[in-house]
């Protein structure tokens, strides 16, 4: 653990689109960072693989309310969700050796004070460690509780999966298909549309940016109209979607990406609907659910083993393109779940 | 039921404010719905109380949208909930004599084809008829399926009411203190306000006219937030409560009448809330709860009885004075339940 390492920061607080020159990749001493203090229960990791993610965007502002997160640290590593290996630990449930995933920092290695949310990895060699940042990890729980929990699907029913090649909606799609559901998703690109028919099985799929009316956009893939709507998205997708729910249809508020670079956020309209069609939004956070991961990751992992679910990583290379990595998703370009790799171990 | 009788009709479609001009109270024969067409299970009712309520203004316009429900036909009785004495019946349910509250026309007797959602009242002395339009009828029910299944409330949560000393809004909050809640209500008068505090016990009560800032305004009376927030209302209230919701907080959406007579809704911004706060929006419609009509009203009838529930009706007489007693509502001249009195008998 000697030498320079390097870590990725905030140079300042983001209002709009972020951008490249709001992060700088700098190079930092981790030798003080490699044993946890005496008598503590800190853990030291190295991290692995970098999970980029949405949410991410809230932390980048001194706004806290998104999320009711602590902002990024201006200078300091950014934070986020990751798969790392225990290299130090004062902790009884921690080993050195041990695989883990959890909220960690944008730099080789991290201190990790509070290791109560870090969940051990049962790592085989049938699964890759990466899965971890997507699939088996925090955006896996969140499709699994918001799609299960908060959805209540029943076979046959009409699902309509916004963002939906991303981290969440591509598993949200399949979890929708294997429950024997009819799945339209959209997306940004006629890559990723493809993507959502032919590997992940969507019935069907659109390009959301080559509709001009979203409403009728949906009227002509849901013509008896959705039962369920997975909204990774919010704002004018949301808005188009409350004039195509059936009666009592559900609504898993998950994220609302198409709102988080806006200063003022679009204004919703059709929420009269909700009343007259007995509609119910739930809004919903991954971790209300972390009880569950257990019987996730083991329900997921079969699910894996058995080639019942098909899973798209989008993997960058290094902390140096880590900022450009994570600025994908705001614009769009990532095909499938993002995430950096630090070190294939 | 011989003579002139009268009816109120709608002599065109609204847009905007309904107003006075767009009824006419007409002269109507009703010798041929004295009696029930020969082989039909339908009943003839003579209308005695008629419930004036918000829903109705979506019946005035030809956009179906709100409710799914048909419009008003031009010309003949508008239609709405009452309570009624039959008169005659070829129904084996029904009993001339039988008093009952559901759906029917505003005249003086209405013929019902389809009796299946019309509720016999079990009228006893110490409960007034006309409570069946209000109480212990639809709206009654609308208050209790609204607060208890779609609130789930706990003791000691904090509880925020709009349009609360309407037919609805002043039996959730009474609901509410009886489960040990923190009860704020808001309405458009002093004299509104003033019958929250003293007659319905709320804890606290505002004239959502007089605030500037509905935000501030809910701050100050939930400086710790609210915990479930019964909309009456929806639009910039809806929007402002966003903003104040505690985590794991429930709205129901019951009505939104702020919103009835705009050509185009308010946008509402502030739903990024439901996320990080973890916010369920549930809207509902009264006929899908009938089914508990009988534990309900057995409950009520109780509450009533033993002093727990009290209960402003504000009347009208006279189906000449129908249209005005109706858009009172939609300017919010009422206090307390709205309803028409035809025959006291």
């Amino acid at each position: 653990m000697a030498g320079k390492k390097k870590k990725v920061v905030l140079k300042n607080y983001v209002s709009g689109f972020p951008k490249l020159s709001d992060f700088e990749v700098v190079e930092t001493d981790d030798a003080i960072r490699s044993v946890p203090p005496e008598g503590s229960e800190a853990v030291v990791v190295k991290n692995l693989y970098l999970s980029c993610d949405p949410y991410m965007r809230h932390l980048m502002s001194t706004n806290k309310e998104p999320l009711r997160m602590e902002s990024f640290v201006l200078g300091e590593a950014i934070k986020g969700f990751g798969v790392s290996k225990v290299v130090a630990s004062g902790h009884p449930d921690y080993q050195v050796g041990d695989y883990v995933w959890g909220f960690t920092g944008w730099e080789d290695y991290s201190l990790i004070d509070k290791p109560q949310a870090l969940f051990k990895i049962n790592h085989t060699a049938d699964v890759p460690l990466s899965y971890y940042t997507g699939l088996l990890g925090m955006p896996g729980l969140t499709a699994y509780a918001g799609f299960y929990e908060k959805c209540s699907p029943k076979k046959g029913e009409y699902v309509y999966v916004s963002s939906a090649s991303g981290a969440v909606g591509q598993l949200v799609g399949q979890f929708a298909k294997l429950m024997g559901c009819f799945v339209v998703g959209s997306a940004g690109s006629d890559e990723k549309v493809e993507l959502l028919k032919s590997k992940f099985g969507f019935d069907e799929a659109f390009n959301y940016k080559k509709e001009s009316d979203l409403n009728l956009a949906l009227k002509r893939y849901f013509p008896q109209g959705i039962d369920i709507y997975f909204d990774n998205v919010g704002g004018a997708t949301l808005d188009a979607v409350l004039l195509n729910m059936r009666n009592h249809g559900r609504i898993a508020a998950c994220g609302m990406i198409s709102q988080y670079n806006l200063d003022k956020p679009d204004g919703v309209y059709n929420l009269g609907t909700i009343i007259s069609r007995r509609v119910e939004i739930k809004g919903f956070a991954v971790f209300d659910h972390y009880s569950h991961y257990p019987q996730f990751v083991e329900t997921i992992t079969q699910y894996v083993k058995e080639g019942k679910i098909e899973y798209v990583e989008d993997a960058a290379e290094g902390l140096e393109n880590g900022p450009s990595a994570l600025l994908e998703l705001f614009d769009g370009r990532n095909v499938g779940k993002k995430l950096l790799v630090l070190d294939r171990e």
